[in-house]
C-alpha cells in the first residue's frame, strides 16, 4: 500500500488485516501443540532456505538508513547476516521447547448437583504487536504469539519493513503448509502512522495491543487505544540500605544495579539509605560509584557525606536517567523508604539490602513493584534471569499481567461446565 | 458535601479521598487473615447494633424514593427491616468464611545460581466501585474489597444515600477499632456526577473501576476511565442444538435458560439447531416455549417448522432482551453456530446441547465466552452456582478476569527474589 492511501482505502485495509486475524485467531485455540511446533520448526529452516531472499531485502532497509537518519548503533540492530539469522532461527527453536499454555486446567471441581466444571487457560485470541527497526523481533514476536495460540498483526517499524516482510513471507509460507489459518501472522505492509491509529480503534477484533519502544510512542498507545495495552513507560528502580545492611553487600548490589548496564529499565536510578548507616555506608558506596563516573544528586542530608555530589531537586526523585547519574536521599526508617518508592518510582523493580528477615518481610509487603529484591541486584527482574523463556515485554501495570510477559501472560481462561441435562430450580 | 460545591472544591475532595485510599491500600496488603475477619465479624456485629439508625437513615431514603422516580421493584429493593439488616451481616460472615487469596505462593522455583524467587499474590490495590441503589451491595462490596486486601472508594446511587452512609459509618468505625488503615472504606459524600468523572481520571490512585449498574452508566465508564474495568455490557447468551442431540434434554435446557428468570445476563436470548434435527426437534421447542408465552423470532428456515413465529429482523440477532422473546436460527453445521455466536454473542456463556464428545470439545474450543455449557443451562454462569462464593460483579472481557469475579480476581501477584548479595554478570 502506498503512503498516499486516501484514509478509507487505508481504514478497509486495517479492518480486513484485524479480521482476518480474528477469524484465524478461533481456529488458532483448537490447534494442538504438535501442530504449532512443526511450523516453528519448520519456520526455523525455511528462514535458513531464504537467507539470500532476506539478507537482500535487509540491504534494501540498509541502504535507506541513513535516510531515515539512523545512528551507527542502530544500523548495527537492524544489519542481518548468516549468523544472526542463524541466531533468529535458534530463537524459534528455544520456542518449541517452551510448554504450551493452552489447555491448563486450572482449577476443576464438580458441584454438589453434578455439574463439571473446568477452568482451562485458552488464547487471548489476536495481539496487536508494535515495535521498532530490529528484525528479529519480528521472528520472535510471531513465534511467542501462535505458540500461546494467538494471532498477530505485526507493526513494525519502516526502518525494517523490507527485512520484516521477507521474514513475514516465510513464517506465512510455512504456516499454510502446516495446517494454520491464514491470518496466524500478518504483518502491516504500510509504515503510514494513521494505520495505528485505525487498528486502535478495534477493540471489538483485537484484544490486547503491546507496545514496545520509547517513552512517546508507548504514552501514545496506550492514550489512543480502545483496548488493554500491556506495557512500561519507564523504569525508575531503587536500591534501599537498611539499618541492618552489610555495607560491602550493599555497595556491590548499588554498583551492580547502577553500572552492569545503564541503559536498561531495570537499572537502579535511585539510593536510598537509613539514617543509621547513612554516615558509615554513603563514603563506601560513593567510592564505588565514582570508580564508573557516576554523578551523585544527592538530598541534604546526604551531602554531609558525599561533599562532592550535586544537590538533588525534585525532579531527581522521579528521574530514569539511563546513564551515569543516580539520586541518593538519606530516609528515616524502612517504611519512609518504602513511602518515598510508591511514591516516585515506576513499580518496575525495587531492591533492599538488609540482614534482618523483618525488614525484609516488611519492604516485599510494603512496596507495590512487579519485582521486589531482598540481597539481590535490580539487574535480575528479566524473563531470561527468571528461566521464564522468551518474553514479549515487561509490564509496570498491575492488571492481568505484571512484570516479565511470555507465552502464558498471552492467555486467558474460559470455564467449561458438563453436564447431564442440567437446569437451575 | 453539596450539590452546588465548585469544580475546584469538588476534584480537590475526589483527590483527597482517592490519596487516602491509596496510602490505605500499602497498609491493606500487609495485614493478616484475622484481622480481616475480625473486622468483618465485628461488623456484622455492629451493624445489628446500629439498626435503629441504620433503619431511620433507611427511612430518609425511602422518603425520597417517589421524587426520585423510583418505581415499586426499585422501591422495595431499598427498602431496610431489621431481616434484610440481618441477612446483611450474615453475608459479612460468609466472607469470613472464604479463603484469603493474599500471600499465596503462584509458583516459587530456585535458580541455577541460587537466587530464589516467589511469584506471589498480592492486592490490586485501590477499588473504585459504582453501584446503583440497593444498600446491602455496599457492605458486600467493602467486605469483598477490604478481605482481599484492597482499599475500596464506594460510589452509590443517590438514592440509597443515607442507607450506604449508615452502613459505612459502622464498617468505618471497626475498622478503625479492629487496627485497619482509616482510608479502607470509604463511601463518596456527594451524588454530583462530576465527582465520578474526577475519579475516573485518577490512574495513579485507582487500580481498577467495577461498574454495576445499566448499560448506559457501564459505557460512560469504560469510556471515560484512563484505568482498567472490570465490566459486562450485556449478555445475549445462546442454546445450540447440535444433530445429535437428545431433543427433549433441549428442550429442557432452553425453557431454563430462557424462562426460568428473564431480566438477568445469563438468561437465553438466541437459540440455533443444527438443520438435520430442525424439523424434529423445533416444534417440541416451540411447544416449549408457547407455554410460558415466549415471542419467537426466527429466520426463514426456522420459520417453516414454527408457522407462527414473527419474521427476525437482523437486528435480531444481537439483541439482549431481558424479557420474553428469543431469536431462532437454523445453522448448517456446529462451525457455523460457533461462529454465529462468536459474531453475535456477548462472550458472556453460550450452551451446546450434544450427545457427540467431538461435537463437545470442538464447540468448547471454538467459542470464545467466559463460560461454555455443555448439556446444561446457561443459568449456572454465576459465582455462586460455581460455588466461588461471594461475587463484586462479573466480566465479560478477557483481559485479567472473565466471568464471576470474586476476591481473587481482586488480586494481582508480584515477584519476591530473594538472594545473598547476587549481582548479575
Amino acid at each position: 500500500m502506498s503512503e498516499s492511501a486516501s484514509t478509507e482505502t487505508l481504514q478497509a485495509y486495517c479492518q480486513s488485516v484485524a479480521e482476518s486475524a480474528r477469524e484465524a485467531s478461533y481456529q488458532l485455540a483448537t490447534l494442538d501443540t504438535a501442530t504449532k511446533n512443526r511450523w516453528l520448526e519448520a519456520s526455523a529452516l525455511a528462514l535458513m532456505d531464504s537467507v539470500d531472499v532476506i539478507l537482500a531485502s535487509n540491504q534494501r532497509d540498509l541502504e535507506s538508513a541513513t535516510e531515515y537518519g539512523l545512528n551507527d548503533a542502530s544500523i548495527d540492530r537492524l544489519r542481518l547476516d548468516e549468523s544472526r539469522l542463524a541466531g533468529i532461527a535458534q530463537a524459534l527453536r528455544e520456542i518449541v521447547a517452551l510448554p504450551d499454555p493452552i489447555g491448563e486446567v486450572i482449577t476443576g471441581f464438580t458441584r454438589p448437583g453434578g455439574l463439571r466444571i473446568q477452568k482451562t487457560r485458552v488464547p487471548l485470541g489476536v495481539v496487536f504487536f508494535i515495535y521498532e527497526s530490529r528484525p528479529n523481533v519480528t521472528a520472535d514476536a510471531a513465534a511467542i504469539c501462535v505458540k500461546s495460540g494467538n494471532a498477530v498483526i505485526l507493526r513494525g517499524g519502516k526502518e525494517a519493513i523490507h527485512s520484516s516482510q521477507a521474514i513475514v513471507d516465510v513464517l506465512s509460507q510455512t504456516a499454510s503448509q502446516h495446517g494454520l489459518p491464514s491470518g496466524a501472522v500478518q504483518l502491516v505492509n504500510t509504515t503510514d502512522r494513521e494505520a495505528v491509529g485505525h487498528f486502535l480503534r478495534m477493540d471489538h477484533l483485537i484484544d490486547v495491543t503491546i507496545p514496545r519502544g520509547g517513552e512517546g510512542l508507548i504514552r501514545r498507545v496506550a492514550n489512543e487505544a480502545t483496548m488493554p495495552v500491556i506495557k512500561h513507560f519507564d523504569g525508575n528502580c531503587h536500591v534501599y540500605v537498611d539499618a541492618d545492611a552489610d555495607l560491602e553487600m550493599a555497595a556491590t548490589i548499588i554498583e551492580n544495579s547502577k553500572c552492569q548496564r545503564m541503559g536498561v529499565c531495570n537499572a537502579c536510578e535511585s539510593l536510598l539509605v537509613h539514617h543509621d548507616v547513612a554516615e558509615q555506608a554513603l563514603p563506601i558506596i560513593a567510592d564505588r560509584l565514582r570508580t564508573h563516573q557516576i554523578e551523585i544528586r544527592a538530598d541534604e542530608r546526604a551531602r554531609k557525606y558525599i561533599h562532592d555530589a550535586i544537590p538533588a531537586v525534585p525532579e531527581d526523585w522521579g528521574a530514569e536517567y539511563l546513564g551515569p547519574k543516580i539520586s541518593v536521599a538519606v530516609v528515616d526508617s524502612l517504611d519512609a523508604a518504602a513511602s518515598h518508592i510508591n511514591r516516585f518510582g515506576s513499580r518496575h523493580t525495587d531492591a533492599i539490602v538488609t540482614d534482618s528477615l523483618q525488614a525484609a518481610n516488611r519492604f516485599t509487603q510494603l512496596v507495590d513493584s512487579s519485582a521486589v529484591m531482598v540481597n539481590a541486584s535490580t539487574r535480575f527482574n528479566d524473563g531470561g534471569m527468571f528461566g521464564l523463556g522468551a518474553e514479549i515485554g515487561i509490564s509496570t501495570d498491575k492488571f492481568h499481567a505484571r512484570g516479565p510477559c511470555g507465552l502464558r501472560e498471552l492467555t486467558t481462561y474460559k470455564y467449561i461446565v458438563n453436564g447431564d441435562g442440567h437446569i437451575r430450580t
